[in-house]
Formats: structure tokens, C-alpha cells, sequence
């Protein structure tokens, strides 16, 4: 099942997605129906949020669940779409170099082109010091050349999460340039959220940068324009449909169907269509 | 992982659940997610829609998805509530009665107390003959009885999908009856859709009737008024959540991040309360 030209060509695909013209919008996804849907939609590519494929499988977000479900997931959307799919691995759900590059071996034969790896311990409250996160890229960068698939690496920094705004930017910015030499193709530091520190970001890291998409940070053209590459919704997408199921299911249980019957129901042809 | 007091409780929980003052209301579910926010909102039972389940895997459906993935969906999502849950198998993924009853007998095992079984042929074009699906339901009873489960079967008839609605009430109240005297303890007329056809047939079969919620039926406290038993949705849960993700997404896919941020978000907090 593993299709190496195909994926080579994915993953130079996604990675020339970065730097076209659009503004490369991932509406992260967690099952192949929701990526059918984003493809016959029109979106080039797709991305898994990791708190989603863990949460509608049962765990919490945080490498709870079992890395072979993970590959079960992953093999699940790339067999489903002709798209390219990038997946967030969290930290890799590695201990150390060697199972890290197993993992990520695995992940490109179950179809993914791309991968999310993130630089903040298990807590989200502190950091891997930057030269062991760069070793860890470099390893994921070497993995990928030995499989032959030119692996798309997203590498996200914690920083927002783990320091206040204004540390943040500066640390931010050194990490993405470290993270960028150690052979990350795009940056992201998540929830990175007023203008000034991202049109600073962009122009300072020089790559690819990836936004968080939330309330505060300026309109998707705006970001266009800066130099924004990605945005992606993280677990968003996921909440969204929640917040749908909720409201449905509450009006439902008090023998009120008008939540129910007052949204538009997807015609089934359009639905088995996506299958 | 098999606990057969508990699964025991549970079938008596969830059939009992059909003779109380209650409509019981099943907002059919795809994932041990869906199960948990309705577990949390008040929910005394799940069931599974075959078109969700289906679907989500990247299936169409009609007995598409393998087998196997649908147990683990079931071992998923009993492991993550602690609710009856009932478990759309379509046909039985069987072409025998041995077949049938080893899956009917794994289903339990996968920790499901209650089961659709319909009586269509898999073009939902005609239907099984009345005494060969008696057959059906009649193995799929004494299953329940060896593995010591008293497992709640929803008999539906497709009667009302291949006949028209006058020829359809009268084979349809034909094929509840026997399947009720074969074992059935809920007959379910799917798109049985108006008054005066779900009060004759409630009349008639004597037992627990499903209806699907459809626009053209009595509102659901007219239904518990003439004695319906259980509502269910279908696949049309699965339908709004991917309308919901279809309108954000085409948003987005034009730059417009209004229909993103015009709904409300669903906090973190209640997200991971959910697992």
C-alpha cells in the first residue's frame, strides 16, 4: 500500500503549497469523511488536529492514544483522498531517536507527507531546551531522505504558551530560525496572536510561517499579506461540530425538535458522494 | 474486557428504557466521542447509525466496512460510557445463521446489549421473505440467550422504502407482529411518516415501536402521546455535523473566516470533561 512515487510527489506538493499565491488553509480534520469533504470542497490538502483524532477515539490529547490507532487513522485518510495529508504527532510519541525515527518510518508508510512535532514537554508548560528539539528535526529530516518521501515538517513552538507575549516573540523567533536550519520547512507558534508579532515573526524567521486560526489575530487576507503560509484551525473544526451536536441532542432530550429541523439536512447524494 | 453482569444490567436498563413515561430518544453516534457528549448531557443510552459508522470510515454504506472495524468501533465506544448501547448491524455481515451468530455473539462480546437487523435485501429494494428473516431474528434471540445477554433486537422492516404507503402499513404491521412473536422486542417502520399510519401501526403490532425522526412525522410529544416507544435519527446527526464542517469550510476556502467565528466555540474545559 505504500506508493513512494506518490508520495514523493504529495509531498512536493504540499510543500509548494506553502509558497503559492493562496494562502494555505488547513481545516484540520480527524477521519477520512471529513477529509472526502475537504476535497471535494476544493482544499489541496489536508491535516489532522491531534487533540481531534484523539478525543473521537476516546483520549485525551497528549499521546494517550495508542500510536498503532494513530497509524490506523492515518491509513484510514490517505487511502481516502488523493490529497496530500500532514499529521500532528504531537512529540513524536518517542522517547528517544530511534523509536522517533521508527514512528515517523511508520507514519510515511500509512500515506503521511508531512508532519506537526511540537517543542513543549507533556505539561505545555516548559520547553525542550532548543538544541535537543533541532536533534530531534534533524533526526525527523534524516528519516525522511532514508525513506526517500522529502518529508514536509511543520514545527511548532510552544513559547506563546509557555512565556509571556513579550519573551515570547524573541524566543519564538530564535527557536523558528534554529528549527528552520535544523530542516523544518514551516514554523509555527501556536496562538501567536496580534499583527505586530506576526508580521515581526514572518519577516525575522524567513520560512514558512503557520498561524493558529483565533478570534484575535488580524483577517486571513491581512495575514495573506504579511507572509503568512498556513493557517490552521488546531482542534477547532472539532468544537465546532460538538457545539452542532450539542445543541441538536439538548433540544432533542427537552422533546424539542426545532434545533433539529430548523438546519439545512446534507442531501444524501451529496453525502454518499463524499464516500 | 467482556462483563457479562454489567452487560446483563445494562440490556435490562435499555429495555426497560422503551416502557417508560419517557419517549426514549436516540441521537445516533459514530464514536466514542459522540457517545461521551451524550452521556453528558443526559443521554440513558447510545445507539450506532450503520450510515455513520460507515461513512466516517470512509465506507459507504451496506455492509461495506469490514466487520472487524465495527467491532472495534462498538469496543470503542462501550469502553467509554457506562450506557446500554445498541449497535446498527444492518443485515449481520452474515450470508448464513452460523455467520450471524457468531457476530451477534462478538457484538456482545465488543460490549453491545441492544441491535438493529433489517429485512432488506441490500439493494433496499425488496425485501427478505417474512418467515426467513423470522428465521433471522429468531438465531439472533437464542444468542443472546447462550452468551447469557439479553440483548434488545430492533427489528426494522424497509417496508415502507420498497412498497408504497397503503400496501406498506398492511405488510408492515404483518411483518411487526411476526417479527415481535420471533423474538423482536421493538419493531421499527423506518420513514413510517405520517399520524394516522404510526398511530395504526403502535395499535396493531402491541409491542415497542421505533420511529425515525423525519420533518413529516407528529412532533415527538405527539409521538409519546399515542404511544411510540423510541425515536431515533438515523444518519441525520451524522448529516448535520457535516453541514456544519461544509459551511466553515467553504468560509474559509474564500477567505471568510465569519462563519468560523460566528458560532460559539465549545470550551476546552467541557471538550476534555468529555473523555
Amino acid at each position: 500500500m505504500f506508493d513512494k512515487q506518490m508520495q514523493v510527489s504529495l509531498a512536493n506538493q504540499f510543500r509548494h503549497q506553502h509558497h503559492g499565491t493562496k494562502l494555505l488553509i488547513l481545516p484540520n480534520i480527524w477521519d477520512a469523511l471529513g477529509a472526502r469533504l475537504m476535497g471535494k470542497i476544493g482544499y489541496p490538502s489536508v491535516a489532522t488536529a491531534s487533540v481531534a483524532t484523539a478525543l473521537v477515539n476516546g483520549y485525551l490529547d497528549g499521546e494517550n492514544i495508542p500510536f498503532r490507532r494513530l497509524l490506523e487513522i492515518v491509513r484510514s485518510i490517505s487511502s481516502s483522498v488523493p490529497l496530500p495529508l500532514t499529521v500532528d504527532v504531537e512529540r513524536g510519541f518517542a522517547d528517544n531517536t530511534i523509536q522517533l525515527q521508527e514512528n515517523i518510518r511508520l507514519l510515511i508508510e500509512h500515506g503521511a507527507i508531512g508532519i506537526n512535532i511540537e517543542d513543549s514537554l507533556p505539561d505545555h508548560k516548559r520547553l525542550y531546551p532548543i538544541k535537543e528539539q533541532c536533534r530531534k528535526i534533524e533526526a525527523i529530516r534524516e528519516t525522511g531522505i532514508q525513506v526517500g518521501v522529502p518529508l514536509v515538517i511543520n514545527a511548532r513552538t510552544d513559547v506563546f504558551l509557555t512565556e509571556s507575549s513579550a519573551s515570547a516573540l524573541t524566543e519564538g523567533i530564535e527557536r523558528g530560525m534554529a528549527y528552520k536550519d535544523a530542516g523544518a520547512d514551516c514554523i509555527y507558534p501556536v496562538t501567536i496572536n496580534n499583527y505586530e508579532d506576526i508580521d515581526r515573526f514572518v519577516r525575522e524567521v524567513g520560512t514558512a510561517v503557520n498561524v493558529l486560526l483565533m478570534k484575535s489575530i488580524p483577517d486571513l487576507k491581512k495575514l495573506r499579506d504579511i507572509g503568512v503560509a498556513r493557517v490552521s484551525l488546531g482542534p477547532n473544526l472539532l468544537s465546532h461540530v460538538l457545539v452542532t451536536m450539542k445543541e441538536i441532542a439538548e433540544g432533542l432530550m427537552r422533546e424539542d425538535s426545532s434545533v433539529f429541523f430548523s438546519r439545512e439536512l446534507m442531501s444524501r447524494e451529496f453525502r454518499d458522494s463524499l464516500v
